[in-house]
């Protein structure tokens, strides 16, 4: 398996640098942007004035770092596990617990697809906690705290703006339950970043193979692509076969925090069949993605059985595959879901590895007509109990929203999340804000997406132009990205993120004095801006 | 010249359809989509449910009706020309008044440019007032405003859907100067539209020849194809060879209010040479473009002196053409600008051939840096006093806007708008909410068109992947076009506009249903969906 050249090619007149922390022995990865000076004549003479280096956020990771080897076979370097190890409250296990992924590794007709150099996994000792809600709480700033408040801030320091956003406002925030930093113990080679209303808005990505298509290639291939553009988390929401060893490699080679939704998993271990879903073998399912290393798990919680009734007034009923399913499985049981009674149990689990919950929005209305209905907002205020039970368990949590949604009902959306859900972070598709335009979802739900952001949505899943319509090619992923990259920065800028339009005005300074390449380069895509100027300047047909 | 076949072709399972008038004998066009049937197995026996057909706003006139002949060479038919005339209060010239016209009609090399079947134009009989906004002020509801008081509500009175619009409101509205109807007594080609912001959000599109690219027949095509995707006017801001006769092509072949910025074109009178622009250059420019049927000016009348000064502070100066043209004017004669000394001579120019004036925003802010800053509100002002002289001569008129706006400042855009310009109809371009991404600029422009709109903005001027770069050609036209009908579509939904839901409803329960093609067929753009389709259920690499 080889990455790509476009994957390891640094962006134009960029250059990959580090920021050292001041608590704790890390190196913060940020991409500093190098620009031309400004030349003018003025009375004749040449003046010149120097235009200051822009850092900005970088989610590629060691990919774009030159003089980092990268061996998809052997995975990324495991950045944060001496940061875990040196707490002394983990273990490394003699091997995997989960009987499934045991099974898996028995199986030797699976060997070939095999990522080789696996590590046994760790887990927290007995009695011990570790998730980085409980070390925040416990005052204690951590490695991965200070790295995301030096992230957050890239050339505030330099440039006297002031900032908020400190080690120990990370560590308040995520104390808070305000912010969460996804960081599964098993995961050690993603860079830390955080998730939460007073940070950048962050976007995920979201990646899968389906029955049919791609292969384990393809998929790391998408998931490095993704991040190259700038996706800040990664969800494999993979349905297809060989989703365990397909995770395994996505994993080993993400340099940021992967999500899932085991229920997908779950439900092809029993080929599909709902009525045959129990809570062990979703059980086991948690233990097996724990084990591998995934950073989140969607988990559609608060889809209960008096739903099943009310979703009859809808136009599009259930869209969410996740919410489609336990619903289905709690009227073929006739009774409450075990997702909703194991949730203990579930926390009980999670907070060994540290993982995160993103409480699914199985309710998600499916169409402007049926935004904002009873069964949407019932289920936010069952989420908003269950985020109260987890933090019990100083299990991390986010909030999953919708959907489709007019604008002029996305502040709603908003205003009860926060008060029903108690602050945690909230994480929407989009939302779309109108159902006329297949082919131009990116656009549709940008839009919403912008407006939620500015809200205080923490992160937003983007839509790729395929939405609705088949699965997303590279260049649909791009596109994803990049509209949603652009929804992300125009709410950090009207939030007053500081330092957010630092970039900004360096770009409109250099249009305004025709440096062409700096304008380009400080670009969130300089190729395709480079593309359009050549393709415009010809004759236009 | 041939129409080529993609601007002819009607959209798929759909047909051209025209509503009656009850006060006037008028003929609305429409497109009306047809569904399939809705067919489900219940208890073992086949259910067929009929889907009514819906009906679309249709922008693209003659050209999808396939019982009207369409030749280039001969122009559209003359829609409103027996409205015009029945009203005894224009008289038909025996020949074109402009200096300018004439020397170019007398100039025999141009023959072969020019368009062949010019028809001597109108003008109001001496003491006679003939703009909508002075019929609407002695309470007559013409046939123009009936016309688009049944455009804007579609199908709403065969689903019993309540409706504000009905022809005295479009009355009541354009007396009160919130909504104007562009109407040039001499484009009777063109189908009535309203602009203002109880109705639906319309969008404007720019196409343009610059002195190295188009043609004339490129022009005339990009016209008709922005029409067929959506555009509710057209602004042509041609600055190169022949513009004279591109014009005369685009106007008699334009089923859409046409507008242009005359400065422009009185500035390649003098060569471009600022300094030798004159009052009277531009005069004869104006009554040039009157004659020939444009429907309204861009005049940057608010650019004063004074603003010269006030740049300074900004980081990207006078990003606007015309305002930038206007102030250097200003500075090299040390005067004020002849656009606003002369204002009311415009005006009395105008009313004559019911020109409508989009008052140009010559200050508005070309980065995120420069937003809502003093200069650009300054003239807002200005703005609003030249509103009320317009209005004193019944001259119907819009306001333009910005331009870069971060979204927390977009609000006070529109509220200042509104109360500075005394309601009358805002126009913007965007606005852009973030400068990072040249290549993306229809998306950063329509998450800020889509709020500005909802705001209350009534028409939005489109932006294609091409801003800041290049000229556009047929796609990106395409996919500005969609980019702000998505914009425009949100706002109407978001502002409650009667019957807006009902195209998203039918399309989300297609979907829902799985009737693949009703999906396609109701969506903005039928084709693309088609091709995403296909190309997604094949294996994605």
């Amino acid at each position: 398996m080889k990455t790509e050249k476009t994957i390891r090619d640094a962006y134009p007149a960029s250059e990959k640098v580090y920021v050292d922390g001041k608590l704790h022995d890390i190196k913060v990865g940020m991409r500093k942007v190098k620009l031309t000076d400004t030349v003018k004549i003025v009375d004749g003479k040449r003046v010149v004035t120097h235009n200051d280096d822009v850092y900005v956020y970088d989610t590629s990771g060691p990919y774009t770092d030159p003089d980092i080897e990268i061996n998809l076979e052997k995975g990324l370097p495991r950045l944060r596990e001496k940061w875990i190890t040196a707490r002394g409250d983990v273990e490394q296990l003699p091997q995997i617990t989960s009987q499934y992924g045991r099974m898996r590794l028995a199986d030797h007709s699976l060997d070939s697809l095999r990522f080789e150099h696996m590590k046994p996994p760790y887990r927290a000792k007995a009695g011990k906690e570790i998730t980085q809600m409980y070390y925040a709480r416990q005052g204690i700033i951590t490695p991965e705290m200070e790295y995301v408040a030096i992230r957050e801030n890239l050339q505030n320091e330099k440039l006297g703006i002031e900032t908020h956003i400190t080690p120990e406002f990370v560590r308040d925030e995520i104390a808070a339950g305000r912010a969460i930093i996804p960081a599964n113990i098993n995961h050690p080679e993603a860079e830390p970043m955080i998730i939460g209303r007073n940070f950048l808005v962050k976007l995920n990505t979201n990646i899968g193979n389906s029955a049919l298509s791609s292969s384990i290639e393809e998929e790391v291939d998408k998931a490095v692509w993704s991040c190259r553009w700038g996706g800040d988390t990664l969800m494999d929401l993979s349905t297809g076969a060989n989703i365990h060893e397909t995770r395994e490699w996505i994993i080993r080679n993400c340099p940021v925090p992967v999500g899932t939704v085991p229920i997908y998993q779950a439900l092809e271990k029993v080929n599909g069949e709902v009525e045959n879903l129990t809570w062990e073998l979703y059980r086991d399912t948690l233990i097996e993605q724990c084990e591998q290393g995934v950073d989140y798990f969607t988990i559609h919680a608060g889809v209960l059985k008096e739903h099943a009734e009310l979703v009859k007034e809808r136009l599009t009923g259930i869209v969410s595959r996740g919410g489609s399913i336990m619903t289905k499985w709690c009227v073929m049981h006739d009774c409450e879901s075990f997702l909703y009674t194991h949730f203990d149990d579930i926390c009980e689990i999670l907070k060994q590895y540290d993982v995160a919950i993103s409480l699914g929005d199985g309710m998600r209305p499916g169409s402007i007509h049926d935004a904002n209905d009873r069964s949407q907002f019932l289920e936010l205020d069952v989420l908003g109990q269950l985020t109260q039970k987890a933090w019990a368990h100083n299990v991390q949590v986010i909030i999953e929203g919708p959907g489709h949604i007019p604008m002029h009902k996305i502040k709603e959306n908003m205003d009860r999340q926060l008060s029903s859900c108690h602050e945690a972070p909230f994480y929407t598709l989009g939302p779309l804000t109108t159902d006329i335009a297949p082919g131009y979802d990116h656009i549709t739900s940008a839009i919403g997406a912008a407006q939620i952001a500015w809200y205080g949505t923490a992160m937003i899943c983007y839509v790729t132009p395929k939405e609705h319509l088949g699965l997303p090619n590279r260049e649909d992923v791009r596109n994803g990205v990049i509209a949603y990259k652009i929804a992300a920065h125009a709410a950090d800028l009207a939030k007053g993120h500081p330092g957010a339009q630092v970039r900004d005005d360096a770009l409109s300074k250099a249009r305004f004095e025709f440096r062409w390449k700096d304008q380009f380069n400080l670009s969130l895509d300089p190729e395709r801006a480079l593309e359009y100027y050549k393709e415009g300047s010809k004759h236009d047909g």
